[in-house]
């Protein structure tokens, strides 16, 4: 980017669209895009390329249409919807995040960036705001990796990060193949054309709740997002052998349930660090044949680590390993790791950017980092990049209870429309 | 039982009847079965109540009416195929099993036990047999376990233990009701006339392999089974909290899947004998919503606990739950006890007519307590039962892998069909 615009046009105009923000239009459009996928306990099972995503994508389309918006694609299934700029040529400034969420996910997660992002549109329609750059809103295929892994597929083929043929082919649980689902899932808004994806961003700016305690304990409805912490997945593979579980002694048996047992204890001693900085989780544990008078045969499970600093990544993950083969009890046991992001920088100019309307605006706020990746960790690595945190109840997320409040929801999409307007008028 | 009849002319009948056992078209016909939910590694996958169980009952019924047996079932589905007495007020004779396998079973648990009857029966037929009391062969509904809990439905039922009502709203993990699951088993063979269940039994034998090293071990072909251990089932629930994995520190989480892990280590510590007597398998665990970024919100765990002693069963059985609770970390659990079976004694006179025709038949053989729980278990507190066991491969069930040879079939095979000649001519 070529230095931050101060213009006093730039300026208004960016004011006056985020002053078009309208709290209670972007809550209905949350609302409304929560019933699909809803949940009895008020959460939202909204996973990658199912029925219900390709439903919200379909709800995405439609609104942006009614808003003049371009709707656009590409061959790993993100969504585009381009707001025209005063030059045609410009590399366009980008917002937006996901709509897949978790199996029992929240109403936010994800919905709240891209939601964010079209309400800011509309502000801009409803203030007559032009930019000279494009302005395009996205929402990224599979960010959560609930259903297929890994996550950030859509982000991660647009960074040319991951190659499309490499993803076609993994599974879910049931078998079926990304390649099958993402099909299904283009099919259904057959009209919208496709694109080549990877082509140049001026910026990328995402909005999110922030998932975690900080904001709520401080009472302030901005975070102004500077980094994001590392993390690692790995999938442990554990193979026994069968048997009957009335006959067979214990001494006989390659149990692989007690052996993956013992590892995630063992594992579980290795990471606890006493600053409790470290984020060790076992999210995922498969049983094989998963009856109650047989012997496991078969054990996956993963891992989540995740740490602010390089160094004690690599020196806490390089124990996985080493602890999985030690407790393997005559099983065998296969580490693969299946995700790699290193700790991410936000762009200065752009964390400026958010941070200087945070101000302008005179909504409270503070610096922070995310404990969560995001679809922006890989873009950063594409173009500017940075991302507004708002709170979220008792920072708890990947629940059906997952909350937040309108007027903070509203406070971050207008941190964002102010900052768009400005990156889009340089 | 009015005494073991002695006479010569039954001995004769018996005898005779056992010689007919053919050992190809017992292993024909176990090939044949075997093909129904046959698995790519040599198993088989034919879960009680699905379309494969199914189509075994219905190729029974076949073979069933090709000998001229009458078909019969029951409200919770048990197959009977009879062979009639000259005393049709006589309280028949029974011998059966189960065609219902684990998930990733072998071809011989339960269908050996089905076939040898079958086979015992053809063998009556051939060698022109007539009896007194009517002999049935039943293939009893559920005997495992693995898809609806508890197992041995068919024989529980039949012997007054379980009420069905209870049985039917019981789901699979996909939710399946066991009362939907039957309505369409039973719509299999609609020709099929229903019985009452839990009838007068003169005596009960069931043919089985080992499913333990013991016969193998020693190189003998019949085990005459006195016993089967007690066994307890017990489904552990953990509830804890769903949380995000990279934001929500550890003092924050309450994680079902880290109580669940320090649970089973806890136990298996506590259960560990240096006689390797006491059997205890966690075959199950599931894990909700098990996406590899979320913190475990449910763990639903199994226990599956044997010994033949009653007095050390209540003993260890009694630290599950202590133990449970005190691993809990946060979460709340709840223990439930699924299965009680207390440790069984055969019928002395059953024993001793299977004993007595293991020696007239000239078949190595020895006496032994059955490792797994068994129908005949159910059954012997319903009428004089036993059991006759024969080798299987290293001792492997429960597993594709499961194996058994011709000649040790054929041997079981004969007899059971001279024993139940003998009891049947009583």
């Amino acid at each position: 980017m070529a230095g931050i615009s101060k213009t006093e046009a730039n300026g208004t105009a960016a004011r006056a669209a985020a002053e078009a923000v309208d709290q209670e239009r972007l809550w209905r459009r949350l609302m409304t895009l929560a019933k699909i996928g809803a949940t009895p306990r008020g959460g939202v099972n909204r996973q990658a390329l199912t029925a219900e995503d390709a439903e919200a994508r379909r709800l995405m389309v439609e609104w942006g249409e009614a808003l003049g918006l371009t709707p656009l694609t590409d061959a790993i299934g993100n969504l585009y919807l381009r707001r025209d700029g005063s030059d045609p040529e410009a590399a366009p400034v980008m917002t937006g995040s996901h709509l897949d969420s978790q199996p029992l996910g929240g109403k936010f997660d994800g919905a709240y960036g891209v939601m964010a992002g079209l309400e800011a549109l509309e502000a801009m329609n409803v203030a007559g705001t032009e930019t000279r750059r494009p302005i395009e809103l996205v929402a990224w295929t599979n960010e959560e990796g609930g259903r297929f892994q890994p996550g950030v597929m859509g982000s991660g083929v647009f960074a040319g990060e991951m190659a499309l043929a490499d993803l076609l082919p993994i599974t879910d649980r049931e078998g079926v193949s990304v390649g099958t689902a993402l099909g299904a899932f283009l099919a259904a808004t057959p009209a919208v054309p496709t694109r080549e994806s990877g082509f140049p961003v001026a910026a990328y700016i995402e909005a999110h709740i922030e998932q975690g305690p900080l904001l709520e304990a401080v009472g302030k409805p901005i975070g102004v997002v500077e980094s994001v912490q590392g993390l690692r997945w790995y999938a442990i593979e554990v193979r026994g052998e069968a048997a009957h579980a009335g006959t067979t002694p214990r001494r006989h048996r390659k149990d692989a349930l007690k052996a993956a047992v013992a590892m995630v204890s063992a594992l579980e001693e290795a990471m606890a660090d006493d600053a409790d900085t470290v984020r060790f989780t076992v999210g995922r544990f498969e049983v094989e044949p998963g009856s109650p008078n047989t012997v496991p045969n078969r054990v996956l499970f993963t891992i989540d680590f995740r740490h602010p600093d390089q160094a004690t990544i690599d020196r806490l993950t390089d124990r996985i390993e080493p602890l999985c083969q030690a407790n393997a009890r005559g099983c065998a046991v296969t580490v693969t790791r299946t995700s790699n992001e290193p700790p991410t920088l936000f762009d200065p100019e752009v964390v400026a950017t958010v941070e200087r309307w945070r101000q302008a605006l005179a909504l409270d706020g503070m610096a922070m980092t995310s404990g969560a990746g995001h679809d922006a960790m890989v873009m950063a690595r594409h173009c500017p990049s940075g991302m507004i945190f708002v709170p979220c109840e008792k920072g708890v997320s990947h629940n059906e209870v997952e909350a937040a409040t309108p007027s903070d929801l509203a406070a971050g999409a207008r941190v964002l429309t102010a900052a768009l307007v400005d990156l889009a008028s340089r």
